[in-house]
């Protein structure tokens, strides 16, 4: 049985997710991967070998070819053309392939899928983080660790708490009760019984991330799966399906249990696969505005959706000035904050943040941030490995949108003017001359300019906002959180009676807090088996990675009762 | 601490729902209550003290005061008037209650609603058991049993799989790891946190069986609790609040987590408390109309719904066809068939049913269920026990209109006539001759009338239904529950072959099935700690009582983490 293979690692994961302390049966940095180099070359030749080709998938009700993918570091269109599949055909082949696997054991199932994410890991990775680097843009690093080895803890996580759920279902049970003079003994069957076809939307910056998960949180509980990949995001996620297709079939599955449904930015198909009849649980990672949708439109199926938010950052007082703006600007370069859990909007009180050496001011603070990004983007090698490229020319637009923006703002005489702290000029990328890419923008402004703070302005856009005071500041930040949506959070004070304060207000609005952290671990590092992924409590999403309710309504349980055989001896 | 003072029985329950065999704290009989004959007087005296007065309870708010209860056993009103609160007053009252009871442990909290349902058990079960008879019309024993012991096992259990879920979180952790040469080291704390408002909607028929483990589940995970119960049937529900308050307060948390809104027959407001913007979670029971309107528009709010549905029987092959009428028609005639697990639908093979005596034809099967049917209700004080009363006048109502129907359908000349095998009539109960009372309705059909026997019919109102062959028995059944909903399930068959095709349809339809059950066990009968009600599988309601799903998303869970003190030797 393939779950024994992967006992061992299983069963660490349970105590992982248990205690929560780090752990991970994948090394976290390329270079530690075994036979690194090798590996390393197969995965790049494997990338490279797909390129300008017809990606091999033989999933049913072939229609059409389509592929839109142009490379964030060349700019080049990949030139590979998937097959687009008939909706339908693709519902109804998932359904066929659901009783037998619905009837496998929860153990069974979670054996396969162990051994999809072991296939992942030991044959696909590197060809992943390539495709990943050459659609969604992320560096070479955080495509192997953020789009690969932690993508793949998610998914045993996941497994971890789908197994929760259902070992916490009896699979049998005998029930003896008198009724009056008479003895009435019962044997019972518990079966877990699948919702339905899964649909999965993945995301174009982090296709592996969330998806990964969401749809081993669908399959272990019995639910066939279609994944709508973002039409420009296509081969992370073609890899993928291609994998889960293989292990399924090889371990006598049905491959359509798992199939992919594409389209293109002109002709999306997403509210079409929402509203689709057959569908019985959406997972959905992107923009707000959708997600809210299908949240509202789910209905009757489940939804668990992961969008975005205004991250805050509120800087009361510290220890270490330097080493605090040092941190806060790596984690806003990070892959030039095209990530759900880059902050956007710090809070800080006019008067200035507290310090050892006495206040600074609020403006020296947010000029001092300014340089420290300044100074991880000024260089670009440095720049490169920080902030990689932008995913989308709209970011771009964006970007020189809310610069345009706030020149108009700038002329605005008032007394708290907003200042232009950096303006986003391209980077020239050492290896890829022609990469998409931008420094940060960054503004200056105080809370009367929440219309230009206060919705998430994707990609490196960041707001140092000048607050009342510091409970202003707080009260601000844990506002918007719960107005706007939130993932993570970041407090910087010495104030213990401020930080408990804030623990408070942060939990009930909803958004993973940080304290005082400063040092090389990136701010907004979520790690797998320790740190929950979105609480569900505002409008950045409803589902959180991972705990029980993220995978205990994605089954029912239907019984049968009989009385018992009598055994006649 | 409450929680030790209950830790026992608490862990018995835990282990009653793990391994799902028969158990319960509380004497299944009233004659079996301690001091039993007192008890009885008391509440009994109770109940006659509140008749023609003020209710009191002392919620915020109040307006205006409402009362429309008449006792279906003497057809006169109650005369008790309630306190209608305004609905935002309670709603803030809600909020404000909140942050103490959610920050509480999940023990402090299971503790103090363990101790909710022992002063229901021991100071108010005969009093709640009163108030179930003259408002939704239960026999005393149905009181006793249905909505009051078996209701308070519904709520332990609820509080059994709320603490799972929230076991599953660990509070704290210490997390370490190294990024490049340094070494990080967080301690993370992981919080619970309500969702928040809970509204609450009790039935006519049977106010407290979901109401209570309904509430539970929501307070246990941290949520106040707003119940709305059906406007004629308030009383129990009244009593119930007030225990919640009364203990609640005595445990030092603010009574009004549990509060009650009220509306009369002719200005609903049960649209106002769903859609209303404080409003988190909705347990909803009652009518399938109203539960998919829920289901359908509750969002942002969660919903947990149990409606109704068209119960099936399919009756193929038997061993003992007495034994097996004699049992049918005590479920088709237990409290006149009010019950959300009632059967309704049964079908049968056109050419009869198989037993060692040989086959006996559909018509036969049919006349001798119906006799088995008049021979329990032909006699008052029999029928009086089984039968009890008819909750409402519209069901009178909806019985004259199906009968007048099924005389119209009667004189259509077709190969497959409608026949009419019981006539409904009222029965003089003993005890009270004022009852609502009604002996059943029994029509015999063929599949071609789907439009008579395809929605459900509330009341003693069943179909027998004469199908092609047993395979078209098993397939009408299982699609009628998929598609109009259904929550119980019931088949006789001595073909293994056959029953396991139907444990199969029956499971992936959705209806809980019992198997060739005969004798003194009501067929309907459903176990707390034992049997799962309702799956979520089709229209009769999206909630399951209780699985991890019913109590997991009541809550969320948002962490904070900071780097490790460092203590200085």
């Amino acid at each position: 049985m393939m779950f024994d293979k992967h006992r061992a690692i299983f069963e660490r994961a349970q105590t992982a997710c248990r205690e929560r302390h780090c752990w991970s049966p994948f090394p976290d940095m390329p270079g530690k991967y075994p036979d690194a180099e090798a590996a390393q070359a197969k995965g790049l030749a494997a990338f490279k070998g797909q390129l300008g080709k017809r990606f091999v998938l033989d999933q049913p009700g072939h229609v059409s070819d389509v592929g839109e993918e142009v490379s964030p570091y060349t700019q080049d269109p990949l030139g590979i053309s998937y097959p687009q599949s008939d909706i339908d055909t693709l519902f109804n082949a998932a359904e066929n392939a659901m009783p037998t696997w619905a009837e496998a054991t929860p153990e069974t199932r979670i054996g396969v899928l162990m051994e999809v994410l072991d296939v992942l890991y030991r044959d696909h990775l590197f060809e992943v983080a390539h495709a990943v680097m050459h659609t969604a843009g992320q560096s070479f690093n955080m495509a192997y660790a953020g789009s690969g080895v932690n993508a793949l803890d998610r998914g045993i996580e996941a497994l971890v708490y789908a197994k929760q759920a259902m070992d916490a279902v009896a699979p049998t049970a005998q029930w003896e009760r008198r009724f009056g003079s008479a003895k009435i003994a019962l044997e019972k069957t518990y079966r877990v019984i699948p919702r339905g076809v899964a649909v999965c939307f993945s995301c174009a910056s982090f296709p592996t991330w969330n998806a990964w998960p969401s749809m081993l949180a669908s399959l272990a509980t019995g639910n066939p799966v279609i994944v709508k990949p973002h039409p420009v995001t296509v081969l992370p996620m073609a890899i993928s399906v291609r994998v889960f297709r293989q292990v399924l079939a090889r371990a006598g599955f049905d491959a359509n249990l798992v199939t992919m449904a594409l389209d293109s930015t002109l002709e999306p198909i997403g509210k079409l696969l929402v509203k689709h009849p057959k569908t019985a649980i959406v997972d959905f990672t992107g923009s707000t505005r959708f997600g809210q949708w299908v949240e509202q439109n789910a209905y009757p199926a489940l939804s668990f959706t992961e969008t975005a938010g205004c991250n805050t950052v509120v800087l009361e007082s510290c220890d270490d000035l330097d080493a605090v703006l040092r941190s806060l600007a790596t984690t806003l370069c990070m892959f030039s904050a095209q990530m759900c859990t880059s902050p956007q909007n710090i809070y800080i009180a006019r008067r200035g943040v507290q310090t050892p050496q006495g206040l600074v001011p609020f403006s020296d603070v947010a000029r001092q941030l300014a340089n420290a990004v300044a100074a991880l983007t000024s260089e670009p090698k440095k720049a490169a490995m920080i902030l990689a490229t932008i995913q989308s020319p709209q970011t771009l637009e964006l970007l020189a949108n809310m610069a345009l923006l706030a020149h108009e703002y700038k002329g605005v005489e008032t007394k708290n003017a907003v200042d232009i702290l950096l303006t986003p000029a391209a980077y020239r990328h050492p290896d890829y001359p022609n990469a998409r890419t931008s420094t940060p923008l960054m503004l200056k402004v105080s809370t009367e300019h929440r219309s230009l703070y206060g919705e998430e302005r994707f990609g490196p856009i960041s707001f140092v906002i000048a607050c009342d005071d510091a409970q202003d500041a707080l009260r601000q930040a844990t506002q918007d959180v719960k107005e706007l949506g939130g993932l993570t959070a970041f407090l910087y004070s010495l104030d213990e009676a401020f930080i408990s304060q804030a623990e408070t207000a942060y939990a009930k609005a909803g958004a993973q807090l940080t304290i005082n952290l400063t040092g090389p671990m990136p701010l907004n590092f979520a790690a797998a088996y320790s740190d929950y992924h979105v609480t569900g409590l505002n409008p950045a999403g409803n589902a959180s990675l991972t705990h029980l309710a993220f995978v205990a309504s994605r089954f029912c349980i239907s019984q049968s009762r009989r009385p018992v055989k009598t055994i006649t001896i």
